[in-house]
């Protein structure tokens, strides 16, 4: 018997050769393939004798990605990866420029080439979907696409068998899935073929220098991905579970989100092609943001996680309006714009943890003057920020969203932090006859939660900063209004000391975690000291902080009465911005350093950041990224000769000099240490 | 009974803490400190409670070397490493730069802190030595200095006990040390724990990403030093072996060699922190050597490789009259100042290897007319190198040495290449008894051996290039007529072709034997094929290796005939300068890529060189090394889009672009490929 792919229409393109025609025989065949742009990575489709489907990537002609399975388990209609026949292909190629209204860089180019290829069952029931190929030069994404189709109205998704087989020897970085508390988990750098069960985004490199991370892009209305090892350095797509016991149910036609590759020669590239995320998400569908002003924020947080101040109401409640009008002076007297408060509705006096059932948000405690002290704010130019914890009761905030949205806009507050704390697969939805099921944070119906929470948003003209989120797959392109989340072990940990974030942990992060999008990490406590373990960093790592993690709310976290001991080292949290026009990893190593370049979205000023694990560094910095001919004040902060995470962290200098972008510093960060400087253009 | 150093006087000076005062106990004390100039690395000198000595190196605070011995068993006299006490301690400090008459880059700065730590045996017979220190940014180096005293006139010394004590676990890249092939092994990556005896530099990238490179300079009548594990990650100096049975023998005073460690964040600045070799030498004892003149060359010797000529006289002999001619015009019409000819003179026609004794340096075969070429060379511009395969009969060679230098002086032949192939500890050394004893190439002997040859050349104004050589440890700052040597293996196994050298061998060759100094590696092979397996390389890579191997003597290695069929490529070897006023490592990984890019000393040109393993790379380049606001041309000489080196290896681009010093380039390198470019400055 012929192979059904031997009757596949042929589509000879530019980018794509049908090769199904040279080997139809009972072996695989490539069936279809794509380039790059610039000809460096190779992703070819497969079928094997018996019309099972696989892909694999090369770059540079060597294999990156060895024979890897595509496919779903279907309930009703039954597993869809064998019998599978090349019914069409397609190409297109894209170079475009496209503009963010705020974030990393202002441009962001999109240059790849796409395949899609149609594949029908040629056993009954017949089904059809398409593989969706976009490569990039530094990586690429796939997706599958289910066209609408005679006797498949909806599927439900049991299992996707998309399968990542990883060619060479690697070692990973990742944290584990499915496990109770969310994504806040130390990053594990373990051989690849040790790892469990990852969140993505997980990366690698290879023993032959390669980085490449695993991801996706654009998760909407399907569950989110995890990574779970087969065997070797096989990985299957697990999906996380929905409560109904399958992961997803959608009507057709849909599509899955992206699964995405980055693909690069070094730590610096890897961070930087993950404009690729932006470039696989849908244009901005808001239309005009402007109203969303990229700031630095203050707040009563800290000290709630300090436990010299509660959330609860009662004697120590930090929500008040006298303590609130304090953090609203600190902010307006150093030009921060955003005051956040923490425990300002009711709710928290009892066990809310998993169970935000009290909350409501609509109205504040009776010791919370909410127009007076919104009033007070706008009237010295800053905005209070809403917090809206659910405990997890979604359903419950859900209820409440609107009016509450609807009460911020009124309040001039245009940021609102949400929160979702329980553990992992305890998200409280309430289905129509009333039940109570707890579904994932990161699954399907979760995932529409927060859609609908940005919409709601959205239309009120608020942004969401969400903590305890679902991982961010670059959906901030198509709904500006999700401006960062938490996702990672922030500095909260260095609150809490048991045991605070190690040395390496922010280099880790870089490399991981911000991979898929900003982050409110909350830096700057100057006063490197939590209730327990001191901050596992020097003063000048945490002002670095500011350029190296991004974030377009960054937090001012430390206690006023702190900055009030660092007059000299707030000048530079002061001055940093929290919108670029340009970003540039300048070197880095997973885990190890990193030193990021970022240019101001509003002066022609150059920030730099650069932060090291437990080990001190000497980095060579060319200034090449400053405007050529042009003479810069390099304020300079970092850390002193003496200076030492674990015994001498507050060891600290400011020195300036003139520089060119002819001149190449040489940066020295003490052990545990970083340094922040800001070029004035002259 | 009170510790010995605690008798010792102190000299507390700004640098230097003596800190033997603090612990006068049975234990190990710290007797002296010196950190380097900007506080990055630290040495300090321990005395155990029964006068053993060790040293120990802290980076940022934190332990790269641990406890490590110092010391030597001396025959006579007996072993010296316990029963120690500090006598004295001196320190020094300097920040000098200096001018190279030829280099890597013009200007070299010496920015160190010296200690001097002097001690005395508490016991019988009293021996005294000092420990001296330089303690760089980027790397240190000790040596030992025994002064004149009383009952010891003459150390023989059985073994220096010398250790290097690895803290963090750490991956090497190494050759095998007292083997019968010399240098020329590929270099084997692995874990530091299971080296067993290495030649330096031998290259360590420790688990936290700290590169290290282990050398010595100034290798000056002594034996060459072999690393040797003893256990874990402890080695201990191993030196090659004399004839008598010992090690070394010398008159006091005396000093050895500086025992060196560069110690740097990244593959690029371990690199870059070589010049502590040189700043360790001693000054140019030779004076004014412009009469050098940092070239290219060509000559008979691809052909000796693949076999289509000879050495031997006969019907197939390359180095005639006729023959030398041609590449003589060769090197006339493309610039090319350098014309070498093997087989030139009597010798060849046995079995000359391991056994030159019919080598006859003083005059030519008679189907060479040394003196008509000599003269039809100089008529065009073009001299005659000079060629003295010894075949290891050493001290025969040294006997006609002064002759046959004097007869290339006449000649105009300012450039010798020499030669000691035989199987190393081979070396024959004639006693004054007459005996022939054998010694190793890199023993005391032939260390000698080497200096003999340097200053006799240079006493007739003649540059050695030697091949089979000892080791570099940076004597060409001090006799800067040593200009080039080989020592690893070149592109001759490339001719051989049982194996070639792999797509990784070069940028092995960067981060290990480089770090010494000039390699012959005669690159320039674009016809990619050798007597069996083609090279590993694509063409475009071939151009590059101009760029990255550095050495002021450079040769064009294939044939005429070839070049003709590459003439697009060959614009850029008539380009490209063997002299240089600056040099950058721009990126780079051991064994996996690099990037240069080097300024010529004759023009405002800037070159770039790439080249990468057997994995293709797309690296990002700032071109911030180019003057701001100067317009440059970048020739180009790039693999082509499906270039690779296995299959594909001729693929080769040339292209023109304007460029600035704004500007980032996309390197993208085939796998086993590269990339050269010329800056031409407008």
């Amino acid at each position: 018997m012929p192979d059904p792919a031997c009757r596949a229409r042929t589509a000879l393109a530019p980018l794509v050769a049908l090769l199904a025609l040279v080997a139809c025989t009972a072996q695989a065949a490539t069936v279809a393939r794509v380039e790059s742009p610039g000809q460096v990575l190779a992703v070819e489709l497969d079928l094997s004798g018996e019309g099972r489907l696989s892909y694999r990537v090369q770059r540079f002609g060597e294999p990156v990605i060895d024979d890897s399975r595509l496919g779903f388990r279907l309930r009703d209609s039954g597993t869809l990866e064998r019998n599978l026949a090349l019914a069409s292909t397609a190409t297109n190629s894209a170079d475009r420029t496209w503009e963010q209204p705020w974030g990393e860089r202002r441009f962001v180019r999109d240059h790849h080439n796409e395949l899609r290829a149609s594949f029908t069952e040629t056993i009954a029931p017949g089904r059809r979907f398409d593989v969706v190929v976009r490569v990039f030069d530094d990586g690429l994404g796939f997706r599958y696409e289910f066209p609408e189709q005679d006797g498949l109205a909806e599927a439900i998704i049991d299992d996707e068998l998309t399968e990542f087989v990883v060619h060479d020897p690697a070692t990973a970085w990742w944290i584990p899935a499915g496990e109770w508390n969310r994504y806040e988990y130390l990053y594990q750098r373990t051989p690849l073929d040790q790892v469990t069960q990852a969140h993505t985004p997980m990366t690698l490199r290879t023993d032959g220098g390669l980085h490449i991370a695993f991801h996706e892009a654009a998760l909407v209305d399907y569950a989110g991905m995890w990574l779970r090892r087969t065997e070797g350095q096989r990985f299957r797509a697990q999906l996380a579970p929905a409560s109904e016991g399958w992961k997803v149910r959608r009507a057709l036609p849909f599509h899955t989100p992206w699964r995405t590759l980055q693909i690069a020669d070094s730590a610096a590239s890897l961070y930087a092609s993950s404009d690729l995320i932006l470039n696989l998400n849908e244009p901005n569908r808001l239309g005009d943001v402007s109203w969303f002003k990229p700031a630095k924020y203050v707040g009563i947080w800290w000290s709630l996680h300090l436990e010299t101040e509660t959330w609860a109401t009662g004697r120590k409640h930090g929500a008040t309006t006298a303590n609130t009008k304090r953090y609203i002076d600190f902010a307006a007297e150093h030009g921060f714009r955003g005051v956040l408060v923490e425990g300002w509705n009711p709710g928290w006096d009892g066990q809310w943890f998993g169970n935000g059932y009290d909350f409501d948000f609509t109205r504040a405690t009776p010791d919370f003057d909410i127009e007076a002290l919104s009033a007070y704010a706008t009237s010295k130019g800053v905005h209070l920020i809403g917090h809206h914890e659910t405990g997890c009761a979604v359903s419950h905030y859900e209820d409440q969203m609107d009016a509450a949205f609807a009460l911020d806009e009124r309040l001039g507050i245009d940021v609102v932090k949400t929160g979702y704390v329980c553990d992992a697969g305890q998200i409280e939805r309430r289905l129509e006859d009333g039940r109570v099921v707890r579904e994932w944070h990161d699954g399907q119906w979760n995932a529409n939660h927060h859609q609908r929470v940005l919409e709601a948003a959205a239309r009120h003209r608020v942004a969401i900063n969400a903590h305890e989120p679902i991982k961010d797959t670059g959906l901030r392109r198509t709904w500006p209004n999700w401006v960062s989340r938490e996702g990672a072990r922030g500095m909260e940990y260095g609150a809490w000391g048991n045991p605070t974030n190690p040395p390496e942990h922010e280099a880790n992060l870089v490399f991981t975690r911000m991979l898929s999008g900003p982050m409110d990490y909350t830096p700057g406590i100057l006063s490197l000291q939590g209730r327990g373990q001191a901050i596992q960093t020097t003063l000048a790592k945490q002002l670095a902080l500011y350029v190296v993690l991004y974030s377009p709310v960054q937090m001012v976290a430390d206690l006023p009465e702190n900055y009030a001991r660092h007059r000299e080292a707030l000048r530079f949290i002061e001055d940093v911005p929290a919108d670029w026009a340009d970003t540039r990893v300048l070197n880095g190593e997973v885990g190890d350093f990193v030193t990021f370049a970022r240019q101001d979205r509003n002066s022609a000023d150059w920030y730099l950041g650069s932060i090291t694990d437990e080990h001190g560094r000497l980095l060579q910095v060319p200034l090449s990224f400053l405007e050529p001919g042009r003479t810069y004040t390099a304020q300079v902060y970092r850390d002193g000769d003496d200076a030492h995470w674990r015994d001498n962290a507050s060891s600290f200098v400011r020195e300036e000099r003139e520089v060119t972008s002819a001149d190449v510093l040489t940066l020295r960060l003490a052990a545990g240490g970083g340094q922040a400087i800001r070029f004035v253009a002259r």
